[in-house]
């Protein structure tokens, strides 16, 4: 099996994108420092609609993807995240072709 | 300004999955070769959607971006695609928050 994409869309409640990126920039400090096995975790922000953020990320395997998850910083954050969201979060698995 | 980012959905006709790789990846190579302000290109397929792809792409620059859609290749490119899409391809600009 080869690399594994996420796209992952999040609506933020107005008034909370400031809240919302610290929250996910603390999240993304420990991702990057911790987990070799995940390729790209960059956040980004819609042009269109300010409150929505997307996150671009690769993992190496579904291992480093399942990891992701399992952290204890990821579950941490996850009530975080949660407070500020408008609705759950859209997440699109994909299998990179090399 | 800094990194923009583009995730692209692109949903492709029932048994055109491989017309579309195979002009896909051709463009891909092109555009590897040609733009050094393009950081990402990446070809990804949906994992609950086989007639999904997404491109997780990545400029450095507004510039680059516009040199991207104004190059030969990618105009010759176009119709190719086109005629295996099923619909037109969902475009989401952001900006990479760093």
């Amino acid at each position: 099996m080869g690399v594994i994409g996420v796209v992952a869309t999040m609506k933020v409640q107005a008034g909370k994108e400031a809240e919302f990126e610290k929250v996910f920039k603390d999240l993304q400090s420990k991702v990057k420092a911790n987990e070799p096995g995940c390729l790209q975790y960059d956040l980004c922000k819609s042009k269109s609609n300010p409150q929505t953020f997307v996150i671009m990320e690769q993992y190496e395997s579904q291992e480093a993807l399942d990891a992701h998850g399992k952290s204890d910083y990821f579950k941490a954050a996850f009530p975080a995240l949660g407070a500020v969201l408008d609705g759950a979060p859209g997440l699109e698995f994909l299998d990179r072709i090399d």
